[in-house]
This record gives C-alpha cells, sequence and structure tokens, in this order.
C-alpha cells in the first residue's frame, strides 16, 4: 500500500518543476520500464503489480532502489494515462555532459521550438531508428521529461541524448568549425537533389512558426521536401515529426 | 443563443453510430472551416463567433444552411476539443463512388486495421502531400469522421478520397489486374532499392499487429525501411504514420 505522501511525490513529478527540482522523472509501462531495466538502468521507485514484479528477474529487480507492489486502483492515481499500464517507475534524469564537439563530427539535430509532446517523441523515436544519437533542442521547446513525450518514444529515449540549449549560441559555435547546418523550410532546394553530407545539423523549426528569423542566418542549406501539396489549399505543410522521420530517411539512404 | 436540442444534435455527431446514421460530421477550427469554405463545400450549420462570421465574404456565407453566432462557452459545449476555436460546422459526409478500376490505375494506398485516430490523420496529411489520392481501409480501421482524425488532417481531408472496403476482396480483385502490392514489413527489400511503380498499393498495416496474415499473399513487394535501429532494444519500429511518410517521400522521389 503507498503512503499518501508517495503518491503525492510521484505524482508531482508531472510538472516539469518538480521534475527539475529533483531530477526525476516517470516513465510509464511494463514495455517501457522493462526497456529500462534491460538496458541495466536504475529506478528509484518501481511501483507496479504483483505481477509484474514477479516476472522479473532477481538481477532486474535489484536495480530498483525500491519496489512497491500496488493494485490497479493504486497505479491509477498515479499515472498520467486515462489507462494506467501494470508498471511506472520514477528514474533519475540523465543529464548527458553536453560536448559539442563530438557532435559536430556526427549527423545530429536541433529542434528550434517544438511545443508538441508527441512530435518531440516522434522525432526521438525517428532519430534512434536512423541511428542519429543527438538532439539540441533550443531552451523553449518541450521538456523532454514531460510523460507524453516519454511515452512517445517508446524505449528510443533511451538511445537518443536530448540537450537543451541557447541555439543561437550553438549554431554560432557550429559555424565557426564549418559544420553544416541543413534547415528544413518550405523552400529551398530539395532534400532529394541537396548534396547531403554524413556529418553536420538537420535544424526543425516550431510547428506554426517554422525556424526563427535570427537562426536562419546560420542554415548553410536549406532544404525542403517536395510535395504537389504546397500548390493546393489546405495542405500547406508536413507536420515536423513527420518532416523529420522523411528528412533523416533521406539522409540515412545517402549515406 | 443555440437551444438545448441543437446541441445535444451536435455534440451526438461525436458518436460514429450517429455519424453514420445522420450522414454528417463536424469539422473544428477557423482555419478548417475556411479550407471548407474555400473549397466551396456546403455547411449544414456554421457554429461561430460574430467575429468568425463578420470576416466572411457573403458568398462564403451564403454555402452555410444555417449560421449561429455564438459566444465561446456556447462553442465550448459543442467541442470535441479542451480549448475550443472559434469556429465549428456540421458537413455533409461525402461519399465518394468506389471505382476500383480507377484506383488501380494510380498510386494508391490501403490501410489494414490503423486504429489510432492521429495516424489515420497524419497518413491522410501525408498522402495529400505528395499527390496520393486514394486510400482504401479496412472495414475495421478507425472512422475517418471521427473529430481526432479530422483535426490531425489539417485540412488535407480535402484532397484524399477515403473509401472502406472489405481488404481481402479489394486486393484480391487487384491481383486479378495484375496490379502491385506493397507490403510494408519489418523484413523484405529496402524501400531505396526495391523498383518502385509509379502506380499501385502502398499496404500499411495495424500498429501493433501489423498486416493481417491473410492480406500477407497478396503482398507482390514486401518492403522495408531499413535502420540501424532494428538492431537495439527499444527502437522495434517506427509508427505507422512515419512508416507512410519516408514511404510515400520515396516512391515521390523516384516517380
Amino acid at each position: 500500500m503507498l503512503s499518501k505522501n508517495k503518491i503525492k511525490f510521484i505524482t508531482a513529478l508531472q510538472k516539469k518543476k518538480n521534475r527539475e527540482e529533483e531530477k526525476l522523472f516517470v516513465i510509464e509501462g511494463d514495455k517501457l520500464v522493462r526497456e529500462f531495466l534491460n538496458a541495466n538502468i536504475r529506478l528509484k521507485i518501481l511501483v507496479a503489480k504483483p505481477e509484474f514484479i514477479n516476472s522479473l528477474t532477481s538481477d532486474k529487480l535489484s536495480l530498483s532502489d525500491e519496489t512497491e507492489s500496488v493494485s490497479f486502483g493504486e497505479l491509477r492515481q498515479l499515472s498520467s494515462l486515462k489507462t494506467p499500464h501494470n508498471a511506472l517507475a520514477v528514474v533519475e534524469k540523465a543529464e548527458p555532459g553536453f560536448d559539442q564537439s563530438r557532435i559536430f563530427q556526427q549527423l545530429s539535430v536541433a529542434l528550434d521550438g517544438v511545443q508538441d509532446p508527441g512530435n518531440l517523441g516522434t522525432i526521438i523515436r525517428a532519430a534512434a531508428w536512423f541511428g542519429i544519437s543527438h538532439i539540441v533542442c533550443s531552451n523553449d521547446s518541450v521538456d523532454v521529461h514531460n510523460p507524453k513525450v516519454i511515452q512517445a518514444t517508446m524505449g528510443a529515449i533511451l538511445h537518443v541524448q536530448i540537450y537543451y540549449a541557447d541555439l543561437l549560441e550553438y549554431l554560432a559555435g557550429a559555424r565557426k568549425k564549418s559544420i553544416r547546418v541543413f534547415g528544413t523550410m518550405l523552400e529551398g532546394e530539395s532534400v532529394y537533389s541537396n548534396e547531403l553530407a554524413d556529418k553536420g545539423i538537420i535544424l526543425l523549426g516550431n510547428e506554426s512558426k517554422g525556424i526563427s528569423p535570427d537562426l536562419i542566418p546560420f542554415i548553410s542549406d536549406r532544404i525542403y521536401i517536395p510535395g504537389t501539396g504546397s500548390s493546393k489549399p489546405g495542405i500547406d505543410s508536413l507536420n515536423v515529426g513527420m518532416a523529420a522521420s522523411i528528412v533523416f530517411s533521406e539522409f540515412s539512404r545517402r549515406n
């Protein structure tokens, strides 16, 4: 049986402020919890139905500092979802060192003000699929530890490092090192014909405003995804998650 | 001021059963309503804030059989969204004739049991972008007139015809006409190297179960999207909306 204080502590982590203070976040779902355990990540608290706990081997169970066996009703009290899963866990936020020169050696992603948790989740998932390991988000982007982002990544969060930074400074640094910045725009050169590189930064913008005017000067290659759509009313754009998937795929195909 | 009966009538359309009985559905949002009007589609009922109504030209306004000027509070009562927009409208369901031989002459899409409204919306949006005009859904797929699907399509619904059919029969018909069926799977030939065609059917499966076993024999080309992901735990797949975007892009690039 969970104490009221513990319920309060865990549900408080649905708020960004509390996640930042505690340096903790919540993962939900049998599959996600198993994936964290399989990656040997320590859980601060594991809260799950007895069947789930019993299904874990003892070496996995020992990765949890504190394990609470609970009823479905108790899980419902903790969950950010309409229908809770059988398990959730509180995990320490990884705070990866922001080693820019290492990131510059690879193909990476920068996100300027992506707001929708589902979109960030999709982008992380696509990045993981195509072997992109680093995403640098502007400070006003949605928090990667938001429960909806975590849910949408489906475990891909384990394979991609996410950083928050001032993109103006970051891209200025990239320019100094002559790193190409591929800005996805509504016009430019077709992503199919641009000479893509195996390193550089793919810059994607906010859902409605696109890339901020002050970042545009740092773009070395404006790329767009040609569509018949652009000429018809009502098809004004692909969403940023779809655009990311297509652009990552095209870089991956050519490299 | 809206009557109680009218409120009941409009909110009832959030249910599939009622949409089918009335052959009506609801579109929400200033932008979407404007796009329907710009496409000269008649509105059975337009419900909007006075500012929105006043912003319409009289020829557009005359496309609405019944126009109700309401407060934000009234819109909130009608809306399926947390935060209602300034306008919504009740529209007659278009029931396009299912002319299979015409569809077979083009590149089209078949969806086997796609359940998530957001995914169907994304797929319609991607189809519209890449000039694909026909999507045939299995009868157990999510209803295209579900408010969440309509919302996710962002107007692309105006450019893509959606049909519901028995896919077993439909694909059997395609085979008789020697139409290629490109099934997106986790294995097969890379979508980047398969010899794609400018006509045929792209078949996408259910979010968790993939393509039904009884449809697999109709696939002429098994295609997959290569990723580094497949080899790592926690990256088991791209979601169907992302896969659709990438595959449509690849067909578009090559044709």
